[in-house]
């Protein structure tokens, strides 16, 4: 990705600044098409590069700039987690799981290639994620970039988003309490959003007990908003507009935010996360610019 | 796992110590039962402790004992590698792929189980295993670590194992030379055996030119002679011997090693190898015995 931008531009430029720079990068770590198994390699393109919101990479690059972090180590960082995210995508779209044909407005892996190769490159994103945050930037910083690693690992796996999924599958038909659903989501969505913006953070430095804190909160509030405000999008928008099957969650008959509180407490819900997130931020003054105008733009998105 | 057993004991006793040492380590590094979600982490512990060959941690102690790497990373090496296999299995029995019930004389995750948890079984404990490699040991070797870390994850994505899958996938049906057979194997099985011996030795410490040249040949010779001799097996044992079922490479027209060389090519080319992983090995000396016990135990099992 090319030098930052300003930090007197607008968000919006900013946004497609991370965004495209992020198509770079993943086109960089990603393995070429040409190199065997071609297959294989152009199934990970085709899932990976496809022009995301990139949510997780805005993170990580918002929560960097908070401690002037490094171009390389946010770069690393931004490209794992998204390849994480993008692995769980695959796996979760299969017919054993959930079972959609379409996402981000295209054939999801198993309907344009074959369920195996859908298995397949879920799990080499997997470890190719690993593998970009691993690779050594500062032989003097290599503590901290373990630390990221492990990070990241604990997110994915089963106290995290593996786990969340696990939840999520056994809830399908049951009545679940308000605490549950978020507990199922703080796993299932939070966990990598939490992670995201650690890795920014981490990229810049280790942190003090009031800057965890501080971010914590920020990720807990908008990674709950998250999911509040995709229960209400899947309830309220039509699936062109999401690119991905619309209505889904009430044919599942799958509990949401919606099921529960109904739309009108839902979204007051979402503002109140908003006000949360931006309040968690206060210690780091104008440096904090981008992580606010990203919880405004997670609570006001329209898919 | 406890002290190390000493040098002069039998094989048969150093391979039962570190087996049993690996069940307790696994134990302690996976999940507990009782945290949610319990019945993902049930799964997890159904197919990971099952008192396996562990092939792949004697690997890593008898690559450890060259440079008398520490009992603790060792034990973190050998936990991490027996995780990505352990998971590459779950996902290789599942229907889209090969299809089979029974493996280490037990049903599959997604026989006992379902698909769904197979499927996040195999993906949390590949995220577990990076997780135990990432948790740091020694703040002045962290880099040392990292670069552990970046190993397993190249071994374990596209340009390994899951490249060698996705190539054995499209080769079902077709005529293979030997050469494209060499190259699956040495991407499917051969990573990962390569990784666990490097782990090893990287335990202890890095390694000159010398040493890596030695321990790549012996990985390589050993990394083929368990394919051949797979093969001959599946070719020659029964289902119940071999705790998986048999004669199924030949059932679903797979290439391999007898089909192409005959059987009786197929053991004198294990042989060879099991020469030629001995004679890597000479600069090490005596330090080398477990390895030397290994590549003749890799030639000569029964299943």
């Amino acid at each position: 990705m090319n030098a930052r931008i300003g930090a007197t531009s607008s968000f919006l430029d900013w946004m497609q600044h991370i965004q495209s720079g992020m198509e770079t990068t993943l086109d960089t770590y990603l393995p070429p098409e040409i190199h065997m198994p071609a297959r294989l390699h152009q199934a990970m393109r085709y899932t990976a590069l496809d022009g995301g919101k990139r949510v997780r990479p805005l993170l990580v690059y918002a929560a960097g700039e908070l401690f002037d972090a490094p171009e390389q180590l946010l770069a690393r960082s931004a490209a794992a987690v998204e390849m994480i995210h993008v692995y769980s995508l695959v796996h979760d779209d299969m017919p054993c799981m959930d079972d959609d044909a379409l996402r981000r407005g295209k054939p999801t892996v198993h309907v344009k290639y074959d369920e195996a190769t859908a298995l397949l490159v879920g799990d080499a994103l997997q470890a190719q994620a690993f593998a970009v945050l691993a690779e050594i930037v500062d032989e003097q910083q290599a503590a901290r970039q373990l630390k990221m690693v492990h990070l990241l690992a604990e997110a994915a796996g089963s106290a995290g988003m593996c786990g969340g999924q696990a939840i999520d599958l056994a809830s399908v038909g049951m009545t679940l309490s308000l605490a549950e659903l978020e507990q199922m989501h703080r796993l299932k969505t939070g966990a990598l959003l939490r992670a995201s913006i650690l890795l920014g953070a981490y990229s810049g430095k280790l942190l003090s007990t009031a800057e965890t804190a501080a971010l914590e909160a920020y990720a807990g509030a908008i990674g709950l908003a998250f999911q509040v405000v995709d229960d209400i999008l899947d309830a309220t928008a039509d699936s062109a507009t999401l690119g991905k099957t619309a209505g889904k969650d009430a044919a599942d008959n799958k509990p949401t935010y919606v099921s529960i509180l109904g739309l009108s407490e839902s979204q007051a819900l979402a503002e109140k996360l908003r006000g949360d997130a931006h309040q968690a931020l206060a210690q780091f003054g104008d440096k904090a610019r981008r992580l606010h105008e990203l919880a405004d733009l997670i609570v006001q998105r329209k898919a």
